[in-house]
């Protein structure tokens, strides 16, 4: 049994994991996943078990800010924080192990996660990554030593997910050699920027940058805003966003400039200058392109984001799985209450999520290789760049919402005790929240992933030539690439051989799986590609109704595409494990993350007759049997994330339903 | 056009409604949205307009409790809360219009809500309806006039959905003639107590009554559990419940009792008494319909969390469709920006879920009628009280669901700004999270819904006899019953002409929604019925695994019937309709309701071949038109929920969004 509720002393220590000697080895899944920046987790996870860093509820906004604002300084007396940045500024540029011990502060509070975000991985990230020499020497170690609290002021009220047409101008004055900053109406305020209501003193201002009565686009500005004291600077004004519904230790606010000088050499250079004499340059001609590029530093958030949010997933699992397996309610067939986690609804609740998670955190630990290989120069092309955009949008999408849907689960599973403070569901849920909607928006992000879905289609029929398109197409859309897979109706009958166990077993086919899971994206897409492709004579209004006609459904394919990729990723990890038994539970886990991704898609499948019914049914069926198989592994799965109880820092993980059971069942036997 | 953002300066009253002379009447579909208590609702809401009333976002726990306190008396001076209570307390009886004056406090604060609900709704209305003349004497009046706060203390730590199983004891000492309170170990602490950590002074405590040696079941006692001064009296303890995720205006908090002496005629005697000498004696003989009589009185809770829930999401959407009509991003085809809403995205997210908030209004005026009927005597049996606490069940677990759904989804697609607690989301959720557990967690409500599909079932075999019940079963399992109502695949193929516009105005006729959404309970429950009936030398843990095995199922099955309730209700709404436009506009809406009702449950539908596939296909091709359809009357729509600016109280639900709009299409044109 996996929890001894009996005695109620059992602790995450103490208890023996389920398996045996021949059993599978939790510690090497542990292991597999921390993933490939181990020890940098680790030292990360040390550090956020320092009450100093936690969140206390019993602040109201202003203190809250205040106390993150001094945990920054915690933060920063510990190193950590100048890992990504080069050698000179104390690190040691590594890109990816910063994003790791960064995820890792959600445990202990998300809003120290997130002005550590604004602070280190925007404002001085920009400077790093958008300035040049000239701004690392200037501006660089201050933002790094927290002796500059910044913004990094992109976003407008005016506009949020089209940054292109923000409307904040910073025009050329060659006669002083000067930009003059502007916010020309109440929408170009600069708005929801973390650190601008109180602690910045300057901020990287993106504005349209006009020279010699021209528009280059977007440009990022350092510009002073406050002086020392923390008034503004003239012609610099501001308010306070206010209290939000989390994430209350930020300090969003608002900015807006009149006519506010700064030097021309405050111009962030790397990827467009102006010249004394106002002449405009770029090592990027196309101004689209460049814009693309300057934004694209803005991936790192979207990393950090997906495995932040996933690691709230973890924790809200984690309590409530220790609770579901001391918790007990209603008498069973012999009298004595049953354990929570002993109903099958219980465990479909928490099980298929906590599979979910197990997804994704291994799609997190490839992204963030993806994102090392990039931003260190290992590997940093045209397309590795616009691969790892593409793979950072899907997963963001996929793990914030995820984790969101874990956490309200948790909570309701928790019933009473899942809506007190102490055991923090609800708290996680206000502060993960707004990941689904900043950094890209999950809607937005899944459009674009879904507009280069069609793309790289195009291309594909493109370069097969006249023929060859029209096999592809005809593949995709009657199937016949689908019955080269064994997956029509009737080639999946002979392939189950007609029964039910033989669809059961096919569906635990990896192979089956990913045919299954690829054909629906693959399908969707080849569905709506004819439809958007312009026709001779095809207005703009028309193309644009056309586009709007098939949003939904490419929205949905890009959320099929991201779940597959998730699921390649955790086939990767079944298969580097060579422990028998450890590699049987994993496959198990993972099938039950590829079976309830196909169950919610069933109605897909079966209109274009791309499961069989008797497939299909078999996969309900499948799904309910393996969780009931995955339900004795449940707390040495969600322990295997390696949290500790000052992680969890829940009253009802720490083993106190299972004392009170305890002295229940002893007083009334 | 719905909304001119031009000029920014449209409010609710100066808008032109769609659709002109000859279109739908939105003051007709207004009156019909307000229900039966037209009048008592309207002052409600006319009640929650006071500042007075309104949540702070500033406050920390103590002092937004006082505040909620303070408020209570605010209510009582009004003297709607004396509304269902008899003549002789200043009421008028009138139990369904105090259900509504109660369901739209949410717009002021759900805590204020909930902190009435418990002193009047549950402790209040305790002492009424389990109490008799002597309790109403001595204890009613203080407790309607705010003389004496008090608790309902029925869960305890151990044990929420599982009431029978209290652990806290009542035991009767004739020498004394005086009830003994004990809660005998730490499990069977009152918790999530309603006023127990500050105000309450006494509670109506549920315990395990044993007199003369036995047990005789839950029963309800008035405990004084303070003194004025407010300091625990001798033998009572407890503490607080600390912060929650919500609710925060609300005092909950736990207590324990040891040797705790009430006199005799402290037990609420309605449903049992103790006679000097022990003796216990009751109007109902079997201690488990006793039991189940006693706890009807909280399906009152149930049907006001229902409407309550259904408030929020009304809020909700009417400031996310405000901000969605005037918030513009990403240029469209001529080059100027698109408003959210023209989105098909957007409108799909928004409107499938307005027109859920409209079958759950139509649906919870029926229950309130039902609730009404039953609790004035007017048409009080156990038939009416048993169907009326299945109604409640179901649709309380699918309103509450629904509402959170609706805000999440509503402050996603409000983006950043739907994160700011000055437009409301956050905070709407956090506080209607509970909703979801408390007063029946919504998985227990549907799984007792789902037994009684059951008992329902073998009841009509057992009536039908041997033949007429093999006549059942096959009608059900082999689809008969359902070819009968012309839905099988071939029959369908035949009614809809085989065309794709055949199936849509098909699927557009009530009687084949109704028979499709009725087939979806109906097929569920003659799948499971044959697994769970009993047989011959069946162990109890086996029939036990066998009913896990379908748990899910049955739950779903639940959730079905739910929205079949909410479908016809609806329906009835149009049937009532006198006026064309207006009527096809609102069955365009309840056909939005019933097709995404269907569309979510495709893969179920075609696995038994209960679609065909071309119907099937049909579902999404005319939800998305449908939704399209409604879209220009989408503010329509939800302004006819009748709230004000000062009910929704949202920055963005003001115009500001538009005006600014205005400002920046006039500054860059």
């Amino acid at each position: 049994m996996a929890v001894d509720s009996m005695t109620g002393t059992t602790t995450t220590e103490a208890r023996t994991p389920t398996g045996g000697a021949d059993g599978p080895d939790f510690e090497r899944i542990r292991t597999g996943l921390l993933g490939s920046w181990r020890d940098i987790r680790l030292a990360a996870r040390a550090r956020t078990l320092d009450p100093a860093l936690h969140r206390r509820d019993d602040l109201l906004v202003a203190d809250h800010r205040a106390r993150v604002t001094a945990q920054l300084q915690v933060l920063l007396d510990s190193g950590a924080v100048r890992l990504p940045f080069p050698e000179a500024f104390g690190g040691t540029g590594d890109a990816g192990g910063n994003l790791v011990a960064f995820e890792e502060l959600v445990t202990a509070d998300p809003s120290l996660q997130i002005k550590a975000g604004v602070q280190w991985g925007l404002f001085a990230a920009a400077i790093l990554h958008l300035g040049t020499r000239y701004h690392h020497d200037h501006f660089l170690a201050d933002a790094i030593e927290l002796q500059t609290f910044g913004g990094f002021a992109m976003t407008e009220t005016g506009h949020g997910s089209d940054v292109a047409s923000i409307a904040t101008t910073a025009t050329y004055d060659p006669a002083a050699q000067e930009f003059v900053i502007d916010t020309p109406f109440r929408a170009a305020w600069k708005d929801y920027i973390g650190n601008a209501a109180v602690d910045a003193r300057a901020a990287v201002v993106f504005a349209q940058l006009i020279t010699q009565g021209e528009r280059q686009g977007v440009h990022a500005f350092f510009v002073p805003i406050r002086d020392e004291a923390g008034a503004f600077l003239p012609g610099v004004g501001g308010e306070d966003d206010g209290p939000k519904s989390g994430l209350n230790g930020v300090d969003n606010g608002r900015l807006h400039f009149s006519a506010v000088r700064v030097p021309r050499t405050n111009l962030l250079n790397r990827y467009g200058d102006v010249a004394p004499d106002g002449t405009y340059s770029s090592p990027i001609a196309s101004q689209g392109r460049r814009f693309f590029t300057m934004l694209g530093t803005l991936v790192q958030g979207r990393v950090s984001l997906a495995g932040a949010a996933n690691t709230g997933a973890k924790v809200a699992l984690q309590i409530a799985l220790t609770y579901a397996e001391q918790r007990r309610q209603f008498a069973g067939a012999d009298g004595r209450e049953e354990v929570l986690l002993d109903y099958p609804r219980h465990q479909r609740r928490l099980l298929t999520r906590l599979a979910g998670v197990y997804a994704a955190t291994y799609a997190q630990d490839e992204l963030l290789l993806d994102f090392h290989r990039v931003f260190t120069g290992e590997h940093d092309t045209d397309e590795s760049r616009q691969e790892l955009e593409n793979f950072a949008a899907a997963h963001k999408a996929e793990s914030t919402w995820h984790a969101l849907d874990t956490i309200q689960e948790c909570r309701e599973a928790c019933g009473g005790a899942g809506f007190l403070a102490e055991n923090r569901f609800g708290q996680l849920h206000a502060d993960l929240d707004v990941y689904a909607t900043f950094e890209g928006d999950n809607t937005v992000l899944l459009q674009l992933v879904g507009k280069r879905l069609l793309t790289q289609y195009g291309k594909r029929l493109k370069s097969a030539g006249r023929a060859g398109s029209a096999r592809i197409v005809a593949g995709q859309l009657v199937g016949s690439a689908a019955a080269s897979a064994g997956l029509t109706a009737l080639a999946q009958r002979v392939a189950d051989g007609g029964t039910a166990a033989g669809a059961s077993r096919s569906l635990r086919d990896p192979a089956v799986q990913e045919a299954i899971l690829t054909e629906r994206v693959a399908v969707a897409v080849a569905e709506i590609a004819p439809a958007l492709r312009s026709r001779p004579g095809a207005s703009a209004a028309e193309l644009a109704a056309r586009f709007g006609e098939h949003q939904h459904a490419l929205i949905e394919a890009a959320r099929a595409e991201a779940r597959l990729r998730q699921w390649k990723a955790f086939t990767r990890a079944v298969e580097r494990e060579t422990h028998a038994p450890t590699k049987a539970v994993l496959a198990l886990v993972r099938d039950v993350f590829a079976l309830q991704t196909i169950e919610r898609e069933l109605g897909w499948y079966l209109v274009r007759r791309r499961l069989s019914v008797s497939r299909a049914k078999a996969v309900t069926r499948l799904l309910d049997s393996l969780v009931r198989r995955m339900r004795p592994h449940a707390l040495d799965l969600v322990e295997a994330f390696g949290y500790e109880q000052g992680h969890l820092r829940a009253a009802i993980s720490s083993g106190a339903e299972g004392r009170r059971q305890a002295e229940a069942i002893a007083a009334t036997r």
